[in-house]
């Protein structure tokens, strides 16, 4: 069906549904994304406060065939909350839907609405003495409801899970402008197909979520945070199996880096204090939460010890304070910012099965070499078989340099990762950046199934048209 | 649109399709179900022994326009296994679907096919060293297709999710013969539609599972169990609480028990061996699975000790060994038996938020006395907030006695449940008996969804009709 633009005539039509606070000036940060891929367009910017509002916005919308764009935070990576082209979009903003509506610590649950950031949702919970382990760089900005459409995952995955895992209940507007009250507070419902699931992760393209119910976690008992150096990252594995064996479920992070990651700090950001004396070529940050009566650091002691002995590790500090532990982090956490400043030619964020991980960094190092000349920081979530997989020009060469390289780097690593039974997508999404990609390398009984769904929800396919699925 | 039967031109269509091994008499066993409410009826029983057969059947019936009952161990407590009217069926039998296709320790996974029975999953792990960590009553015949249909839950869920969060990936037929092939063994993966998560839970109707990618975890290092006499459901909730403090994850189960199910244990398996000298009102089982250094009996008596100090607990025994752990969680396991031999009036398998279960189970019992004399046998997993709240005539009179009082006992607890922010069927799904009680509490926004999905993905509507929607 066509698609109109938010013209005058539909913006004076909402200023009669919504109050004036709820109109934003059509400023550039909703027009943005922070990789510079797309320049964004919008007919109206409006931020309603509460979910009526937003089944409004949707329901007049939908009745003139006008495209919205929910925004969260505005940090996703793949293009998601932007419109490049087509009639001019409502972009809808949950910044106004930013209330705690209940805390229960008796239940391990917390109720937000979408518009919260993902930092003030820790530190609720922190005043109650619980965990949201959902974490990311973005924690500042991201707002939850966008967390939850892009099923965001971050460093605690190997524990804690994915997005989709810490939300109990939803409540969301869907395309044709109904509200959704799925709001429960359960551990267990088994009365129907499981919308959440499909709502999470659709990258608004099938509705709007308004709201969450988001499982809270005790706070560990103790913590501690180590770096040890592995020879390779077959080592890495070992020890992660290890650790496991040892600790249970007590380990929270598994992070693999490698030297060059190091080398870009020094490079882009050179007053970050570096824990190393001598940078290794492949190391790994351990962060474990353990129960009352252990102790993390000793606990760190006899892994390191163990491995030692097993030869997967050769050098190791483990984390004395916690300003140390945070000194640890910095490094991980200021990769991809060093990365954003030495400008990669093609970043990948995939995920193969965890025990090829080892080959796909061999063969894709082969394959890459076989390019040309290049510099690779591999680095990520080694225990979800999460790589942030980047490709860089030498150093004194600029990104620019290899501008017409960057499709066939991309196009090798993805056919890789393909063939070894990964995913193009681990953590991101697709938005409109990889809609190619889905179609290349997708199951096509997915896309079909996909397809008929978008189609069955959003008949005239006004939410967030072509993302994910090509308009 | 109007179904037909698998008459005999149909049958003998697919006896040109398939080998001679996939034909089954139809057996009783194909037409019963645990609770005996419904007599099944089939055209034909096929278990294929690959996917392209089963893919073979549903396009056959695709084209036809004849229904498929997907059919597992047949444990089902919700008659989502029975066709009891209409055209006859195909009945889609997994069986012969138990190849276990690989195992992978290093990234803990395993990839079975669907009529791989539950507890042969679990010897498969326990021989690489893993916990497959799903566990129900019915784990000796279940298979986990159907588990995966269902989205099982069981005694674990509180610590490793219900089936739906134990699965990585799956190989299902869709409704129209297509086979969608989504076996990654991937922890992220955002690429497109959470699908799996849709068929995880549809009780056959979008498709037929074929195959899964299952998650496998550690087997903790240290096992305990322990009984302990609580004062009523409040102090239980807060001995939870109290447990999750100290000991984090490691609480693997947290059963509440009242005593009238010690009655009916004395009643109906007189040869079981209790553990109480004096029948406790209400007790629970605590079960611990720790990591390497602590000790399981001494944790769980600094719990107790606690939990004493505190008021909470006044008795309690920790299993001194194996034979002991087994003999409480026996405890456990024969009340479902117990409860079949007594003869429920009306049971209810539901779940509340967990603050408010002692509210639920006061004024559950006071509606009840409202209603006419009943014994109620109210157990369950106190941490998921799933309780089994059954109904039972006093000792010396019989279930049809009060075979009139059914629909309004059903009825009011069902209504105090939705009244509570519950759910109807926690674990067991919605199959062909709660198809009523979906519409009467389902969010009517979400039921829409539904059978929009159902209507993309089945258009014909051969899947288990009449299973979850309305035919």
């Amino acid at each position: 069906m066509t698609l109109n633009s938010a013209d005058p005539a539909f913006v004076a039509n909402l200023r009669r549904l919504l109050p004036p606070a709820a109109f934003r000036d059509i400023s550039p940060a909703y027009l943005q994304e922070p990789r510079g891929r797309w320049q964004g367009q919008a007919g109206v910017v409006v931020a309603p406060d509460c979910t009526e509002d937003v089944a409004a916005v949707v329901r007049a919308a939908a009745k003139a065939c006008v495209p919205i764009i929910p925004y969260g935070g505005g940090t996703g990576l793949v293009g998601g909350q932007i419109s490049a082209n087509g009639p001019a979009p409502v972009v809808l903003s949950l910044e106004r839907m930013c209330a705690i509506r209940g805390v229960f610590p008796d239940e391990n649950v917390m109720v937000v609405e979408a518009g919260v950031i993902l930092a003030d949702i820790h530190d609720a919970a922190s005043k109650v003495d619980r965990l949201f382990p959902l974490s990311i760089a973005a924690k500042g900005s991201a707002r939850i409801g966008g967390n939850l459409a892009t099923n965001a995952g971050g460093v605690n995955v190997l524990r804690y899970g994915n997005a989709r895992d810490l939300c109990l209940g939803l409540e969301a507007v869907l395309p044709d402008g109904q509200i959704w009250h799925g709001l429960k507070r359960l551990r267990k419902d088994n009365t129907g197909y499981d919308l959440k699931n499909l709502l999470i992760g659709s990258e608004g393209t099938l509705g709007v979520i308004t709201a969450a119910a988001l499982k809270l976690h005790p706070i560990p008992a103790g913590e501690g945070t180590a770096l040890m150096t592995v020879k390779d990252p077959r080592a890495a594995l070992n020890l992660l199996a290890m650790a496991r064996d040892q600790l249970g479920e007590a380990i929270s992070a598994f992070e693999l880096m490698h030297r060059t990651g190091l080398e870009f700090l020094t490079e882009a950001l050179p007053d970050l204090r570096q824990p190393f004396e001598v940078a290794p070529e492949w190391f790994v940050l351990i962060d474990v939460g353990l129960a009352r009566g252990l102790n993390p650091s000793e606990a760190l002691e006899v892994l390191f010890a163990d491995a030692f002995e097993a030869g997967l590790v050769s050098d190791g500090t483990i984390a004395q304070s916690q300003a140390q532990r945070h000194a640890f982090w910095e490094v991980r956490e200021q990769i991809p910012e060093a990365n954003r400043r030495v400008g990669s030619v093609s970043s990948h964020d995939i995920s193969v099965p965890m025990s090829v991980i080892p080959e796909f960094i061999e063969r894709g190092g082969e394959i890459i070499a076989g390019l040309g000349d290049f510099r690779i920081n591999c680095f990520g979530h080694l225990g979800d078989g999460n790589l942030h997989y980047n490709v860089f020009p030498l150093a004194g060469h600029h990104r620019d340099d290899h501008r017409n390289q960057r499709d066939a780097i991309k196009r090798a690593v993805h056919d890789l990762v393909d063939e070894m039974g990964g995913s193009i997508s681990a953590e991101h999404g697709i938005g409109r950046l990889k809609v190619d990609d889905l179609e290349r390398y997708g199951d096509p009984t997915k896309l079909s199934m996909m397809r008929a769904i978008k189609a069955a929800l959003d008949p005239v396919g006004i939410m967030n048209p072509g993302v994910i699925l090509r308009e």
